[in-house]
């Protein structure tokens, strides 16, 4: 870690990303109307780099900007853009922009910036699309969301199994349709069912006459098209794939996976379990409003409002205790909160073993008994050093007693319910990342209190 | 939300990993010391595969794993292995098993898997290698930890930028070094700056005379030796590179980064960062035994117990109060708790901001006076559900003003602090995703338990 932080000094810097000048100039062209001021300064800009600025601006001047660049609006920097602005922008277009900019997007793209439109707005796009184009993306919706066949692309580059090097290099010159970025040519038996793939770089570097055959990937595995995209994300990263064929319930190739695609399945899938366990929406966003914000937020401090009651209930049986010695009102939410952070702790290595199978029920058991033993090993540290505090500090040593075995119960119940809990969740078909840091967390802050009280009013009461 | 879970019943389950049924025949056949039954399970499985069987088995039975499969491993196996337990693997591995399997690799999967052995153990390992090999991990070696420099592969394919399709075609066909995966051609100069690439479908596409200028990629960029593996990640992700030439500091091609390498960077960075927000070592494996477990979280349980501490020294400063009204001793964790969370919501999604560069300096403002509102609103809306509960349960009106009034003051705090506190840190070169939650939890804590008893004080005593 400290390691990590000292040697990145040393690395170079770059953003990625329009620099502040650049966006100085942006804005005063915005403010004075200056479209070709504008074209100017973005020309050489990527359409990722577009997007986010325009995910940036400001409402007005975003509304401005799209008036006075509409005409430089592609289907690229349209896919850029971020679903919780693309839909208001896509209003403010003229219906012609759109329509241009969706003729030159892949069938993935198209299906990724309509599947959250009403029906009525979906037909409009599809319209300006060719016959086969909106067959394709009619064909991707009918797959569930955020299944593999609404990742996948129609385009594919498909020979028969029989072909050599040579007739399959003779067609691909003779083909004017081939996608933009392709890495694998798929061989399909003559019902389309995918066989094997061949890589440009082995058709490349093999002779003209080689069989196809013998050129053929150990990596080759077909994708379901129902499959979970996250399941998709996983296999790609696991197994190293660069492109999958994806088949429908026939064994018929229906599309292909990049990994382009799958690396962003991947990148989304982190975010949202990274928001889920802090109990924010995965639909949250910083261009979001304040009563968005607000609205996304309220629910999970609603339910935390009731959690924190049953505390409230747990210590309300013993006023009797804290008011015959009132210090321990002050020293009980030091269990509480030191149980909560070991019960996180705990549940995040349980969350991401989960998502990565690195916790399956081969180990589970084991797992189980070394959060039991570190728990202990924990509490019995920390333990010590309330025992310290309390004969040194508050010259009290029983109360550092009662603090140190209260905080052992708490460490125990922390380390095995953070592990206990998201395996339970996920057992239930429901995601660990989202209810499980409630559930530990109201168990911890219960047993804290608890724990603290009821040895307090046994012990020194 | 719930409609991701409801859609997810629809889609395919592949769990991407041995079955239980073959693990247990794998465990019979360790157990039954039966070397051949263990190469027939085996024979079929990916070498992903049989690297998450390694880190699953007990640790008796991975000694006796190895010593009955050594003749098998090779070296995509080894690269497979988690760093956690790949040292130990090596160690119970015959020193020609070893030398054979890094042979085998990639210079990129070489240098991974040497760069944190000691001096005597890399040079034992690098001695197993070819001149050029050797050269060529020395070198990635002496670029920092963490850089593109480490992450890239030496076996790039070039070609003179005068050349055509067809020259660079018979070129390839005539080499046998060529590397297991490429995406690119990339034209050089003489002096071995890159110019551009190709991909190798337009190779295959276009007509033999094509020059390679006709056909280039606008996509190209390169990317220094020296520029952090995490902003490498973020550019392929952002603007979708396959592959990128990487560059010394003269502008010299001295390698290339894939797309899969920069995945699997994107995913343990957020692996980090999801587990350094819960306060765990991204060193952290569930493979780890109880004593490493317990020693990686005691540090901020440590620092926990001090920050706990500073929220009991603000409870005492109002023992008067809460001895003269006990009940308040019970309610104070209500505010404190829904704190933390509302704290951790805004928190989250800060830290994914700035990871992203979502959250710049140009918007910064915009977004800490957003939150600034929210925090106000939810505040607002929890208060009138503590004043009804005060008054409707417990029959006091005045103690549900008091928590209403103290909720406003700490959401507030919660919910600018948790976007405040990870800008400050990140201008100051700190990880936000570190430190963070320790500041904005103290913070809340404290507020939480000095706004409550300072207006109980003043308002109902």
């Amino acid at each position: 870690m400290t390691e990590h932080r000292e040697t990145e000094a040393e690395l170079a810097e770059d953003d990625f990303e329009l620099s502040r000048k650049d966006l100085e100039a942006i804005n005063r062209a915005i403010d004075e109307q200056d479209g070709p001021a504008l074209d100017r300064l973005l020309e050489h800009e990527h359409a990722a780099d577009i997007a986010d600025l325009i995910e940036q601006l400001t409402p007005p001047r975003r509304r401005a900007f799209l008036s006075l660049y509409s005409g430089e609006m592609d289907g690229e920097i349209l896919s850029e853009i971020d679903d919780s602005i693309r839909e208001e922008v896509i209003e403010q277009l003229p219906h012609e922009v759109v329509a241009e900019a969706v003729r030159e997007m892949d069938s993935d793209d198209v299906v990724d910036l309509i599947e959250d439109m009403d029906k009525s707005e979906q037909q409009a796009i599809l319209a300006a699309l060719d016959d086969s184009d909106r067959a394709a993306v009619e064909r991707s919706l009918t797959y569930p969301e955020y299944s593999a066949g609404r990742l996948m692309q129609s385009e594919v580059v498909t020979a028969p199994e029989h072909w050599t090097v040579g007739e399959t290099i003779d067609y691909l010159r003779h083909e004017d349709w081939l996608p933009d970025q392709f890495y694998h040519v798929i061989m399909v038996d003559p019902r389309r069912h995918p066989k094997g793939y061949v890589t440009l770089g082995k058709l490349l570097a093999s002779r003209r006459e080689t069989p196809l055959r013998e050129i053929t990937e150990d990596s080759f595995r077909t994708i379901s098209a129902r499959q979970d995209e996250g399941d998709v994300a996983y296999a790609f990263n696991k197994y190293h794939l660069i492109s999958a064929p994806v088949v429908d319930d026939h064994d018929r190739l229906v599309g292909v996976i990049t990994i382009d695609d799958a690396m962003s399945v991947l990148d989304e899938e982190h975010e949202e379990d990274f928001l889920r366990m802090a109990r924010v929406s995965d639909e949250s966003h910083v261009s979001d409003g304040p009563l968005q914000t607000a609205r996304q937020r309220l629910p999970w401090l609603v339910i935390n409002l009731f959690t924190a009651s049953l505390s409230a209930l747990v210590i309300s049986r013993f006023e009797g205790t804290v008011a015959r010695l009132v210090i321990l009102a002050a020293l009980m939410p030091i269990v509480a909160s030191t149980g909560g952070i070991a019960g996180t702790q705990s549940l995040a290595v349980a969350v991401r073993a989960l998502a990565t199978r690195d916790l399956t029920s081969t180990n589970a058991r084991r797992v189980i008994l070394r959060e039991l033993a570190a728990g202990m090993l924990n509490g019995l540290g920390l333990a010590v050093i309330l025992f310290l505090a309390g004969t040194f500090i508050l010259g009290a040593p029983m109360i550092g007693v009662v603090l140190g075995m209260a905080m052992i119960c708490n460490q125990i119940v922390a380390a095995t319910g953070g592990v206990l809990v998201p395996l339970g969740l996920s057992k239930l078909g429901v995601d660990p990342a989202l209810a499980s840091g409630t559930f530990v967390t109201t168990m911890t802050d219960m047993m804290g209190f608890f724990a603290f009280l009821g040895l307090a009013s046994w012990i020194l009461i």
